[in-house]
């Protein structure tokens, strides 16, 4: 495995033999298989569950880590071209990116969206300039679009808990925040969703559509799952019989760039805070699926985050099992 | 071992037993013992010999830990029950706390009294309420009012150096300081040596009288171990055939969440600064001891901490001893 | 080996055998050397290429490490001695170097120039007294004065490279630089290429000789290897023939403590930045090195940096590849 950059670039059986190696590594350890082997973890903007679910993975494989990250001496890395640094940045990322990779047998990168530019942010451009400095195997930690390995664990989660594929009614619902957020876990999110088979609803009120590659995305990956995708601001109609509500606060593409017009646009959204009332047409056993940070009470209610439904530990905890198979993968003496 | 919080929940022969164990890792190396292990490590508040000698107690086992620290993105961690999250805290301990557990084979955690309340920080309110939200081993890395891990370095320290469990008279001795500080070493400190069976002193200006529930769970203790404890203001009483002096500053009870009385109280109090003339009437062996970081010349003279007396350093040391020792017994595949 | 404190401390042959080490461990590794031991690293300056590289040293030999830096809790580490600590410091370095020591089988130390005193940086004043209180083996990660490390790894690259030893014609070059930079690296680096034997030319412009003790040192490594040194402001004289171009910025030691007039003294020599035009009369293999971090377009051209010349990834992996040989040295059961 030479990239763990995107779910789209496996197949549904790739993908499902990653999750049985998760299950397998989980059951079966292995603190010998990656003996001597070293992971560069490069936080260009701050984690937790990243952090700590990458490192924890390696010590259980029996190798290590190392991190570099926005609270050491690496504020303001300089990423443009053709500049005269005679400012405040000390290195340029085409130094730095590579140097810090060579040290490892492959390299995680965390960077969110710059949110200036839209297209670039869909294109993952950033990410993309990243990572074409490399010639080692690397991991996305999540970039401006993408966050694979929080994919890869809500998987797992949906399979331990046999929440079907076929079948099985997945709802993606925009929820309130005080603040714009990226939009990498909705568009990772959706698209696992129906690559998993699922029948996929999109719920979010006016003006926070999805921008349309990522729905084309999606649904291109129904298509040859057998599963479907659409978007609706019917609380309702989404939700009837769901299997899955998955909540998330992203910004609106329509002021992607411009913070005080989409503070404008989310007053009089505090409603979209998931509570026990969206759940009436649901499955009884609709389950209610995070990835964490979450802000209670905003997000969703007390009662839901500590009531039976809530997988959100379950699926934080299986960031660490699903990346475990990743790196087992890529760095194992068998890949 | 399910937890390493309170020297208290072990008897004094299962103490005796977890030196002996430190011992015996230190002269017989396992640097396999815990292979593929990892530890959890949760400080909310700062760190440097904690943060360390366990980083190194878990390598020289064979295992690994990872460390999430308020110096990362989890400043303003919320802790309050029914808020709503729409202020600076992205995250509720009911989350951050599972998960980053789930991780680790087991977790340690420091969190420093708030001083808010004295009742509550007495009853460790605020620990108490991180680990019940714990389904893992833990370790209690200094909570508002318990430090058993350098209680059981500390001990070690003093069998090392042999001086006397029964019939060893221990002075804690007050210190002055410019800033107020926790309960939490002297609390512990007086609790384990009433507990190795020491006749225990507590030496302070008026004032500084430590709380009578601290008092009483040290006398307690002493009951069982055959050892006595007793407090005076008294310097030269106090000394007198001392054994050692472990000099600590704390706040005083009377003034706990007003930081300006209190100051007016230590005011004039900086002759509590341990010297040499203290151990006028002390063994001759009489050891200094201080759990660090010290002040200089403020809570101890250079004289005394560069001299002979002084056994700071052999404590520090122990740190990662006791903590292997309860790490090996706590993950050790035969524990 | 008790220290990696200075090249100097060893001869020819014993740096040649260090680097035949570091080969042998990139071509075989031994992921079980260093089994359960543990460095401690101390940055009291910041730090990126070192910090990951000596941590991932030492996962490839099968031990790990523990990073105390100074975006931890130990702002202000009291250094003065006979103080009364009744400020902001809350731990001196006596007490703190020793303990954090204690927990390694091994010390990493960085700590940058005062630079308030130029006889106390040249004679490495404040390193000695950090390592005085050591009682362990002991890494210099930079000091002052040295940087043995980058040196070692520089002398492996141009090894790898096959750049002759004797007759190899080394250009150490000042560069220009917003900010006065330390000695360290130039004082390091004019030993080591004298040391290999190689024809050493400082460049730099009137009023950045370097200092006398500097240049003495270098001359006395000439001596032994057959190799010499010499300054010169004249470009074109300096680089005629030249194998290597080693680039660095450093400040003026007649202005050494006084930043402003240091600043006026580089004003307009911002064509001290290196570019084509530099090699004319250079070997055309002439390589460009550079330790990392610099600035494009100040201290060299982009189409220097980013084109054949330039070997300065390769030597910041050497980094790693040097440490791993000197801590198997010291930290090997065989040693």
């Amino acid at each position: 495995m030479k990239s763990f950059n995107d779910l789209a670039d496996f197949s549904h059986d790739e993908v499902e033999a990653l999750l049985d190696l998760a299950s397998r590594l989980h059951n079966h350890p292995e603190p010998q298989a990656l003996q001597g082997k070293v992971l560069s973890l490069l936080f260009l903007s701050p984690s937790l569950r990243t952090l700590a679910s990458f490192q924890a993975a390696m010590v259980r494989l029996g190798g290590g880590s190392f991190v570099i990250s926005p609270n050491m001496s690496i504020h303001g890395l300089e990423s443009r071209s053709g500049i005269v640094m005679d400012g405040v940045a000390a290195e340029h990322i085409r130094e730095a990116v590579p140097v810090i990779a060579s040290y490892g047998d492959a390299i995680g990168i965390r960077a969110f969206a710059e949110r200036r530019n839209l297209e670039a942010d869909l294109a993952d451009a950033e990410f993309s300039e990243l990572t074409e400095l490399l010639d080692k195997p690397y991991i996305n930690m999540e970039s401006a679009i993408n966050h694979p390995c929080q994919s890869l664990a809500d998987w797992k989660t949906m399979n331990d808990l046999a929440i079907p594929q076929k079948g099985g009614k997945f709802v993606l619902s925009w929820a309130y925040h005080p603040r714009p957020l990226p939009l990498a876990v909705p568009a990772a999110t959706v698209h696992m969703a129906a690559m998993r088979g699922m029948d996929v609803t999109v719920l979010r009120p006016e003006g926070f559509e999805l921008p349309e590659s990522i729905m084309n995305k999606a649904t291109a990956a129904a298509e040859v799952s057998g599963g479907s995708v659409r978007e609706t601001d019917d609380r309702q109609d989404a939700m009837q019989d769901a299997h899955v509500i998955y909540a998330k606060s992203w910004s609106s593409q329509h002021h992607y760039a411009d913070r005080t017009s989409e503070q404008e646009l989310r007053k009089g959204l505090e409603d979209w805070c998931v509570d026990e009332p969206w759940f009436e047409n649901a499955q009884d056993s609709c389950r209610f699926m995070h990835c964490l940070p979450v802000r209670r009470g905003v997000v969703v209610s007390d009662a839901i985050l500590d009531g039976p439904r809530s997988v959100v530990i379950h699926e934080a905890y299986n960031r660490m099992l699903a990346q475990m198979a990743v790196l087992h993968q890529m760095l194992g003496t068998r890949s």
